[in-house]
């Protein structure tokens, strides 16, 4: 047995089934491996941000992790933004990175890179294997550290005659660290804190999906409670029928305003709320100075069991829920944002999978979220562009039964496009919309926020991402995935039944009027 | 004036021209104040590894930094591995990232990340700036470091609330450090170098540029030592009526064959060549064990003016290079990677550039080239893939009366694609030619080396990058740049012709049979 093949081993016997890959020279014995290790399956990606988004999708959407094998430092470099989203999520990847051959590594060869350097930011656990009868070993530590609650990215460096040479048969299975119920002084703590007025309880985490969600409507109907939703809660349910807490608003103004009233303010798997970037005139953090924070469940706690503890504690009843005003109706005319909005409501199936880099669309289309069917969506958490494909196809690998539709502003769209091909290799079930409106929208307001008003010519030209044109029917053709492009509200409906309808990746251009 | 306008006035007044930029909230006050600084240009790109890339190129060609602008740590990430082949060309960059406010920096906001951590690996000199009072100085400094010879990336981190805060006017002009030549201590060794047996001189930094390769073909002419580049020099002189030493092969056999008689090796802003790889039963260190080595020229040093003073002092007198053979006749059939070579031979105009990311093919076109007019190649010097066209973008703004080629395999070509658009955006006169395999081919190639002659179908699936067939003309079109498909060496001929006389950006997907 190689070490490639006891490392493979190893992550399948941990559970570890897909690995988004683009390997090199150093990584060849791991692929060639993979013919003897079929429980894993290799699926492979033609640039690594593409391979670390899907990763963080995947996990998302199974609570477990994938692999990642990216070639040496450049290689891993370029997958770092979206296993920094991917850190921000507390998504468990296990980030596999060759190295050059141990006797090699002395040398100052072309590819030579700090590789643990660049790992680190990233990585909550990073070790360098240079002796393949570690291999099995590392490989079980490293599925254990990405498993550890919340999750984390952890990443395995491995030298190439690590992979080439003989080892010891792999490590079996490890036990699986369990999130704990927060004590029960943290309830009784929270419990008291409801019956205070100005409570506000903000989820994070895994609190974003159903069950915790149903629990913090049930204790919301009950006792009046302000419930929010962070804003980088990697996996949101979302729809009619399902209580819809709001999430804190982007910009600071908003979000001071949303939080004004909070006196007390419950944690669960959340974090204090910290604007998402700083500005002149406004305080980065959004509590009230008087606001006393009271933590139910830390990130790594099960929040979700918290809050049914809560339930029983006060009991509070089953509460149903249902969209507030009548779903939209579908608009006609030319093709906006808004119109986006009201025709997915009408569209989205049953338990779609939303993945959302709308950017500056995204405050127009959300409120008509709210009249879809019931799905999930999975935002952009540590707020690097270039998260929205890759994550959408990750999450259609890990929910094959499940519809994709990724909802992508055209410029972020431009930054992992190379997605669309894996999705037309893999056959993943994924409408992608780009929302064209061929500027950097949320940049033009970032500036006029910043004071400058009148932008020359130069500024504007930064901002402008017309001259010329992006096409992305062809770009999504020239990937093997079938598009269209809507100008109207009509050519638009008719082409996202079309593409929901059909199995396998489709591409609506949808340009902005 | 603000923090931004007195960062640029000081690039502009240290001889920064350009800044290729791919920005973000924290860097809007830059991009505002680019209209009240003109003497620093800024370039939009859409991926910021083309943005790095693209400063790679322009160094190399003009042996001064451009400037980049990235978006806090994943902006930086994602040009991370174009700025470690700058970092190994020795390319001058001034790598300028944006950072949360001072104020927003204590808080773990989404964007938040160890931004000096990341640049360290590819930095030769790293600075935060968080205080306005200091961001001319410090921006002085940065180009100071980034032109210390023999170059480097120098990082210069700026705080949101630096570019929005006043701050005192630009440091001015900074002394610029200048290449020393050897003393004549290490030139009289290298003297007494040449008058022993099996001395060979290896070439390598600016040493791969006409003056260097003149007077080392004059040393060769005199006394018969034999000389050999580095494979990663950064900018290399070659055609008809040049002295064009062999290049360093890339596999070990071949590189060790190559040195096998090298008693003496004289490095000449060179080090001594390691593999590109580590191999089993192959060594890395690819000398000789006898082999003496001496410096004439550290990689810092002015080696050209070195060689120049040995042609003197052994009174080498001047020499004349012409092609050994007839130039290659224009070939018929199908379109193979050796009739591009021909027709590149016969095509090429003079003092063309030609970005050479072709991977594979190479073995097959440079012998060609060989005969071609005069012109320079720039390889990729670190290994990133993902370099050919933000290296041909970058070179062509360089040189904007120079015809610029950029020879790409199909797999490389897609990590960093979007380069095409800036080339449309820019007008930047580059003629891309896709080496159109459908492989990664070169990995077959190492997968054979590793032993693993049978590969299984999840293996072969890993280097195959058709199913579904990348199609390079509508991926170039939907960016904006015309293209053509040729699979034929008579429709590459009469497509690259053509696409030679017109300016502006064209592609060619070469499909090779």
């Amino acid at each position: 047995m190689t070490g490639a093949e006891c490392l493979l081993e190893t992550l399948a016997a941990n559970g570890v089934e897909v690995c988004f890959m683009n390997p090199g020279t150093s990584e060849m014995r791991f692929v060639a491996a993979l013919d003897r290790v079929p429980a894993v399956r290799g699926v492979l990606c033609l640039f690594e941000g593409v391979a670390t988004g899907a990763a963080d999708g995947y996990a998302r959407m199974t609570g477990r992790p994938a692999a990642t094998l990216l070639h040496l430092g450049p290689g891993l470099a370029n997958g770092l933004a979206n296993l920094h989203n991917a850190r921000k999520a507390r998504s468990p990847v296990v980030n596999i990175v060759g190295e050059h051959s141990t006797q090699h590594q002395r040398y100052d060869a072309p590819l030579s890179a700090d590789i643990a350097g660049l790992a680190r930011p990233v990585s909550g656990w990073v070790r360098a294997v240079n002796d393949a009868a570690e291999i099995g070993a590392a490989a079980a530590e490293a599925v254990a550290a990405a498993n550890e609650p919340p999750g984390q990215v952890a990443t395995l460096i491995v030298a190439a005659d690590v992979s080439w040479s003989p080892a010891v048969p792999a490590a079996g299975r490890v036990a699986e660290a369990r999130r704990a119920r927060p004590d029960d002084a943290a309830i009784c703590r929270a419990v008291e804190s409801l019956r205070r007025p100005g409570t506000a309880i903000l989820l994070g985490g895994r609190c974003g999906q159903a069950r915790a969600l149903e629990a913090a409507g049930r204790l919301h109907a009950a006792t009046g409670v302000a419930v929010l939703v962070e804003r980088a809660t990697p996996r949101l349910a979302r729809g009619r029928g399902l209580f819809q807490p709001p999430v804190v608003p982007y910009f600071p103004e908003p979000a001071l305003e949303a939080l004004a009233g909070a006196r007390t303010l419950l944690l669960v798997e959340a974090q204090p709320p910290i604007s998402f970037f700083g500005y002149p005139n406004t305080p980065s953090r959004l509590l009230p100075d008087r606001c006393e924070v009271v933590t139910l469940a830390e990130r790594s706690q099960d929040g979700t069991a918290a809050l049914e503890a809560l339930c029983g504690m006060t009991g509070a009843p089953p509460a149903r829920w249902t969209a507030e005003a009548p779903a939209p109706r579908i608009p006609e005319g030319p093709l906006t944002a808004e119109a986006i909005g009201a025709i997915l409501a009408a569209r989205l199936p049953e338990h779609a999978i939303v993945s959302d880099e709308m950017v500056s669309a995204s405050g127009a289309v959300l409120p008509y979220l709210a009249y879809a069917a019931e799905h999930e969506r999975l935002p952009v958490t540590g707020g690097s562009i270039g998260q929205g494909l890759p994550v959408a196809l990750g999450a259609a690998l890990a929910c094959r039964e499940r519809k994709v539709v990724a909802l992508e502003a055209d410029g972020s769209a431009m930054y992992t496009l190379q997605a669309l091909w894996t999705m037309a290799r893999e056959g993943a079930d994924v409408v992608s919309v780009i929302f064209s409106n061929r500027r950097y929208q949320i940049l033009e307001i970032e500036m006029m926020r910043t004071g400058s008003l009148g932008m020359g010519p130069a500024a504007q030209s930064a901002l402008d991402i017309a001259r010329p044109d992006l096409d992305f029917v062809r770009l999504s053709e020239g990937m093997g995935v079938p598009a269209e492009r809507a100008a109207t509200a009509a050519e638009f409906d008719r082409q996202l039944t079309a593409a929901l309808e059909a199995r396998g990746p489709r591409l609506i251009e949808a340009v902005l009027g």
